[in-house]
Parts: C-alpha cells; structure tokens; sequence
C-alpha cells in the first residue's frame, strides 16, 4: 500500500473507487500465490468449544430464521396468505412500532451531539428542545468529563450507579449502595456475569424456572453446569411451589450435584406471573435453609398488570425485610417496562449480601471488557431518574409511559380472552411481563402425524401458525414444560391498530388447524 | 406495595420522595424480620470459578486505581506536586480531550431523535445539522426500519454488515462478505466470542506475543486454556521471529498442549511495531504448516506513522494474496484509529475461511446476548463509510481526521524522543498504535530495594512515577516482557497543549530516580 492509500486508508472508505483504480497492487485474482495446501479445517463442529456448541437458543431458533426468509420472499413475491411477518417471539416493542419515551431521545441526541449545548446554539437548540432536556444533558455532561466517547468506569459512572441506588432505595426502602452496582450491556450480560463466577467446576448445579427464559439453558450448558428443573405451577397462575424446589433440590444433591443458587424470574417470563410477597419470603427461607444464593431477574418489574392483587415487590425488599443474610443479584434493564430500549443494551445488577472479595472479582470482570457502552447507561440514568414534577417534560413523560401502559395492559387482555375462546387452549392472564404462554392441548391425530414424520409437535403447530398468518411464536419446548403438554409464548406488542386483524389471522389459523386434526 | 405506589413505580423514580412519605409499608429500619441466621457465605474467593478469580488485567489494575484514589483526594488537598492525574494507562482519547468527529455524532444524534428528521422540524433542524448529515440518518432510518431502540439481528443490521464488507474489500482487493461479519461490542467482545468457541478443553493452547495486550492471557485464563508465548524482538521495532515461534510451538507439544492458533497483534500493542508484509507472509506459511487458526487483531490500522516504511497491510489480504486456506478472523474497532469512539462500544470480526458450521455456532454465541448495541453499530457504519467528496462534510471530516492524526504522530516522536534522551531508557520509535513501550534499564540499587521490600521493579517505578507527576501508566510486567528486561506502556494521547509539561514533568521524575539510585 502506498503512501498514498494510508492516507486515503485513514480517511477511510470515501475513497475506495480511487483506490482501485490507482493501486496497483490490488488484485482480486491474486497474481502472487504460495503452495496451496488442502487441508482439513481446525476448527470443526468436533474440535470446537462443545459447550457453546451444544447451546440452545429458542427465541431466536428456526422459527425465527424461518420467518426472516419468508420476509424476504414477500418483497418479491405474493405466495403467501399475509402481506408481513410480525415478530411476537422476541420482546423487541420498537421494532413492532412502540414510540421511544421523547425525553430519553432528547437528553441521548444533546449528549451525542454536545455542540446543541454550546452558547452559540442556545438559540436554535431551543427551537428543538425542552429546557430541562437541555439542561438534563448538561448535568449528564458534567458527569462523563469529557465526552461519552470515553471509556467510563469498569462498572459505569458513579453518579449513574449513585441514582440507580438512590431509585433501589425509593422504591424498596432500604438502603442500596453504588458500589454494589454494575452498569452492563444489558441485563443478558450481567446474567452471564454473574452466572460465570457462580460455576466454578462441572458438578455445580443452578436451579431455574420451568418453564424460563432461555438464557439461563445456554448460559448453564455454556458454562458447564447443571440446570436443575423447578417446575412453576400453571394452574396458581405459574407461582412458585416450595414443596417442588425441595424436591428437585433433593433429586440433585443426590445425585452428587452441588446446587449453589437459584434464577428466580419476576415478573414471569415466558409466563407473565406474578410472585406473591408470601411466596417470595418463602423462597428466602427456603434459600437460607438451603445455602442457595438468589439470581433475580427483575427486567419486567414495570409491567405489571394486576398491581392490586399482585404488585411487583423486589427480591432486595423482601430479603432485607427479612433481615436475610441470603446471597442476592438482581437484574434490571432499559430493554422492557414502557422505555423498551432493547437496541441500547442497557442494564444493571445489584449485589446485596456478597461478600467484598467475591464483589472484586466481578468487578474484575467487568474491567477485562472495558465498560458498558455509555449511551446504554444514559438510557439507565433517565429511566431512574426521569423528569419531576415541576419539570416540562413531566407531563410528556408521564403520558407517554401511561399510554403505553395501559395499551399493554389492555393488548394483554384482548390476546388472553382471544385464545381462551378458541378451541383446545387455555391460557392464564399476564400479571406482568410481555407475554402469554397459552397451553395447547394438542389433538391425537396431530401428534400421531409429528410422530410419523420426526417433528417436535408444538415446533410443528408454530410453524404452520408462522406459514399461515406471518406470525412468529416461539414453541413452548424452548422454554421447557412439563411433560405432555404443549405451549407456546407470545408477545402481545404488535400496535392497537393491527391487534384486531393479528387476533383474527390467529382464529382462523386454529380454526382450521382444528378442522384438520380434530380426534 | 399499593395500586397508587404500582403506578408511581411506572413513572419511576420521579416521586420517590413522594413514595418514602406516602407508603405505610416502606421501613429503613425493618419491623418484619425471620430467624436471622448467621451463615457462612455460598460464594467465597475459594467457591467461586476459579478461573474468573486468577484472570490478571494490568491495564485497570493497582496503578489506575492509586490513580483514582489521587484524582478523589485533588478535590480536597493539595498534598501532591501535580493538580492532576493524567490517564496514560489506557488508549482512551476522548478522556484526554480528543474531540469526537462532527459528522458521526450528528448523525448519531439525529437517529436518536428522529423527530428532529420529521418534516415539521426541517428548518431548524438544517440550522443545526448539514444536508449529508440530515440525509445519512435519514438512510439509517429506513435501514433500521422503526428504531435504534428495537434490537437487530444477532450479529448487526445486514445493511451495515455489508457496508463493512465494501470497506474491507476496497481496502483489501479482495471480496468480503457480509454473512462472515458480527457487529460486536467493541473488538474485546469479538475476541472474547472467538476464544470462547477454539478453546475446547484445558490442553488447548493459544499463542500469544509477549508483550501483549492483557485481554488474551486474561481470556485465556478464563477459558482454561495454556497462553503459549512467543517474544517479540524489540530490536527489530518488535518484529516477529519465525524460528522463535516454531521453539516456543515445539516446546509447546512437547508437552502435550494441543495448539490451535496464533494471536496477532497488527499495528501492536503495547509495543507500537507494525509488521512487514514479508513477516506476514511468513507468519501465514507458519501456521498453514502447523495447522493454526489466525487472530488477527488489527484495531489500530488506521494509527500508522510510518506509512512509507511500514503501511498497515491486513491478514486477510495476505491470506487471500496467497490464495491460503489457513482460517482467519480479523478485528477491527471503532474506539481507536482517529475515530476514538471507546464509549460506544463498536467493533466487528470477519471470518475468513472459517468452515459453515462453525460460523453458525457463532451466530449462536452472537444471538444468546441478542444483538451488539445499535448506536454502535451505527459508528461503525460512519467509521466505515465516511462522507464523500462532494459532500457538505467531506472537508470537515477529513481536516478532522487528519488533524488528529498528525499530532499523533507528531506526539509520538516527541514523547519517544523524550525517553531516549534520558539516562537508561530506550525506546522504539511507534510505527503504529497509541503507544510507547520504552525499556528502562533499572539500577541495580534499585532492584536490591525492591527485591529487600517485595516490591515488583516496574510496578514501583510506576507507582514512584504516579506520585510524583500524576501521570500513571502500565508496567510492562502487565504484558510480559523478557526476563530481566523492565518497561512500561504510556500512550501519546495527552493533548498538545499539555504534552511539554507533561513530558517535563516525567523528566524531572526520572532524573531524581537516577539520582537516587545510580549504581
């Protein structure tokens, strides 16, 4: 490369037309050539990592993978009964057309951008935007320094950590303290943290939840340890049985696993329930009795659709109500509630009761990668801490997350009642979370057809739904059930507009799978 | 919790103080307690993964943190002869005042608040932003379909992957694909994902250069897998020597370890050498014999000071040159070259040669964390697709970019000059990189008193040299070095306006050194 082309190189692409054309080294059938040898690859399905190898990832399976070819096929052609494909396997509302929260864009665009701050902008910027985004983005600039181009702290900057911990305690009540928390890449990287310093040799075993979110499968078979099954109670809207933990506690420590913790899900996910406050204080003491630490994954603790009868109340609160000594991570993120900033990869954990030296090693961990990525803990900043009353973007703010809260709620319930009307499925309503998790009661003839030909049943019922109706579900075996019964986990975030037509489309897809299977 | 608090809770933390007053049940000091039991902790230095706790990273280690305790104690007292600590031990340019490149952030801000693309804000917003600018976040826009908060697919927007893709083959001569490319969070994320999959079992072994940047021999210890050095040769601008690659691989299996593949680390780090193409080739002629995958970190591309003598030529050119089937992945960032981008964590790999299947399991790993962060991603594409030459910001651009990159280049010479004209140190000029990596040739007095006070000599040179200047850096014990040689990594990026102090202020401190321990 010349002299030249580094300096082109430097300015990058602009020029990449000029550089073919004048370098006369660049050749894409190579002039010069050493032996070329045949060799077998060293990197096959046989000689890599099994671990990662061996993972499995429902949420973005063959469903999904299926449903983006079909995409694809509908900008060229009409071959199919629907006109789009809608993706309710993944809790992603922005892709599905839910707006961004105003403020949040504002303070993010004015960071981003710093010169709108500038005196000689005050003017024009103002045109655009509110006083106290402005001035929101000001503060949030005396905090990174220089420029959010810069590497924070391993673990984020302080003042955030300091008004994620200033939130921990309005809303527990309890005292929480920034050194104990982490800003991540979401709350999926802080999870594998976490789960990473937990498994230190094979024989360790990580109760979670069934049916659960499938991280937790793969961070478990990735980092080679147990997933020991506890099985949530559909019929007590997928509560938490004490009797069964013991159970399957037992089960493991018999067979020589060493259980160290616990991944409890609250709000539900894939099943939308809602942990009671009694059932909670039952699994401390439980955890106490047992040496089990606490993994709380606590994502969708803003969604919550029944907050009379079954109001989020954190893991933090109640163990520190209990005065419980008991090992405790909790995980948050800007992914879900009504902000809904998946893309951001924002999100947090927060240590409570671990031991200062284990706490080293985490934060360790978060310095080999560096930090989080610093618009992400913006995001976490202004959802801690958005606009107060007296600000004028309160009301904005507030109207905003309402609509979009109850638009939810009243989405959760429509989809509910859609699919205890139709034939063969049952369906508990959504207290909290993003999605339903309908039962399916899946017809002889049917399964006797999967059977014959080597198909996973509910994988098979999904599939036909996503070939008939463009809509991508995720088959409940993804998520583990218990045995014999068949589900499938559903977002209910497509837009109010095209809700009715996505229930409709969905009515005659049973309809007539019914009509071909019935026994 | 009550109904009244759920909601308050939903619009967050804005009432807290509200909360604290209204809600009965809230209690710092709690009247609910269970059985407190006093239990030994789960998780102790001695349960957890072990390989986690052994990790090493000097780059955030004892210095930095001294650093930090210095930073907090300026605020207060005036007890060290500096007003301020100066971050020298990690390449993060924006933290020392490097302004950010305009047309990136204007573009990133306007896809952050898109309204500011709606038609109603047209004029003002072309008060404040340039056409190009407006129109590239416009495309970007319509490429993300709703938002930058939904997530993308697992390893980045297609549209970007393919713009990447048209940058490495007009770099390159070669094509590139944009199915073998993943968006990353930065190139640590990359790295990491791509140790993660070769490393199989615990008699793997990587090889690595000595020195080298911490992340490999602390990802190797995380993964279980031997770190098998081969030295750099300081002598020749830390070139790479063939015959001592084959001894340290013989030496390697020799004992059982099952080699799989070789680091590079092109412009390097910390050492500043770039390699020759004729070394490359050799390199690539080694490892097809030897049967070894190529990493090839090549995040300082762009950071070349002696294009003339030593262009950046990439792995995947010389590789594709030599028509060689030899698997490589590359890394590449945006946080270094002139665009300094650290914050946002933005990087990208490119497999080459890499086998199907094996790319699928890591389009898996890439899918488990669910994508890289979007606005990342979107640095990358301007990174890779910058402004054109007959757009309204194709001069800014470039005068910005090479703007930094001629001080850069300037400061190097001057801070390499600067060590060697001081008594026992020498130091290779920077071919390329953000760094220094000078040797000092320690008096035997001084290695008797830190042997006599179990001190490790680099480290408290460096330590010596935090406190007396404020100017903190990396041992070279932090990335190996030979025996019984010393050194340390400094980057060049203290601004220009400080750099004569800053330089000053390091000579005043090694001259009172030698004078205290001249032999």
């Amino acid at each position: 490369m010349s002299a030249l082309t580094n300096t082109a190189f430097r300015r990058l692409a602009f020029s990449k037309f000029t550089m073919l054309s004048q370098t006369s080294t660049l050749k894409i059938a190579a002039s010069f050539s050493t032996t070329s040898v045949s060799r077998d690859k060293v990197l096959t399905l046989d000689s890599i990592n099994s671990r990662v190898r061996d993972m499995e990832y429902a949420v973005r399976g063959a469903l999904p993978i299926r449903a983006e070819q079909i995409e694809a096929e509908l900008k060229t052609a009409h071959k199919y009964p629907f006109s789009q494909t809608v993706y309710c396997n993944i809790g992603n509302p922005q892709q599905l057309g839910q707006q961004p929260i105003t403020f949040l864009r504002q303070v993010s665009a004015l960071v981003d951008y710093p010169q709108l701050l500038a005196p000689e902008n005050k003017d024009k910027t103002s045109l655009l935007f509110p006083q106290d985004a402005i001035e929101r983005a000001s503060q949030i600039m005396s905090v990174v320094g220089s420029s959010v181009g810069a590497y924070s702290g391993s673990t984020g900057y302080l003042k955030i950590r300091q008004d994620v911990a200033d939130f921990i305690e309005a809303r527990d009540g309890y005292p929480s303290n920034p050194a104990n928390i982490q800003l991540t890449n979401g709350a999926s990287g802080a999870v594998e943290r976490v789960l990473e310093l937990i498994v230190s040799n094979p024989d360790v075993g990580i109760m979670i939840p069934i049916p659960q979110y499938p991280l937790y499968t793969a961070s478990l078979t990735r980092f080679g340890a147990h997933a020991v099954s506890y099985y949530l109670k559909e019929e007590e809207g997928w509560g938490m049985d004490i009797a069964g933990l013991s159970r399957a506690l037992a089960e493991s420590k018999a067979k020589g696993i060493d259980v160290r913790a616990i991944v409890v899900i609250n709000p539900g996910n894939p099943t939308g329930g809602v942990l009671s406050e009694q059932n909670m204080r039952d699994i401390v003491t439980f955890c106490e009795n047992q040496n089990l630490v606490i993994l709380a994954d606590e994502v969708y603790q803003t969604n919550i659709f029944a907050p009379l009868k079954r109001p989020f109340v954190s893991f933090k609160k109640v163990v520190s109500e209990m005065r419980s000594t008991v090992e405790l991570f909790s995980f948050h993120s800007i992914s879900k509630g009504m902000i809904g900033e998946c893309g951001r990869r924002g999100g947090y954990l927060e240590m409570h009761n671990i031991s200062d030296s284990v706490a080293s090693i985490l934060y360790k961990m978060a310095s080999v990668s560096l930090c989080s990525n610093v618009l992400g803990q913006i995001a976490i900043d202004i959802m801690v801490n958005p606009p107060k009353p007296a600000d004028p973007s309160f009301d904005q703010y507030n109207t905003e997350i309402d609509t979009i809260y109850k638009s939810l709620k009243s989405r959760s319930q429509k989809l509910c009642n859609a699919f205890n009307a139709q034939e063969n499925i049952s369906c508990q309503p959504a207290q909290g979370s993003m999605y339903l998790f309908p039962q399916i009661n899946l017809p002889k003839k049917f399964l006797d057809f999967c059977s014959k030909n080597s198909k996973t049943p509910d994988e098979e019922y999904c599939m036909r739904m996503l070939e008939s109706t463009g809509v991508c579900v995720v088959p409940g075996s993804g998520f583990g059930q218990l045995a014999g019964t068949w589900h499938f986990r559903c977002t209910f975030l497509p837009l109010e507009a095209h809700f009715d037509a996505f229930i409709a489309s969905f009515d005659t897809f049973h309809h007539n799978f019914m009509n071909e299977f019935r026994d």
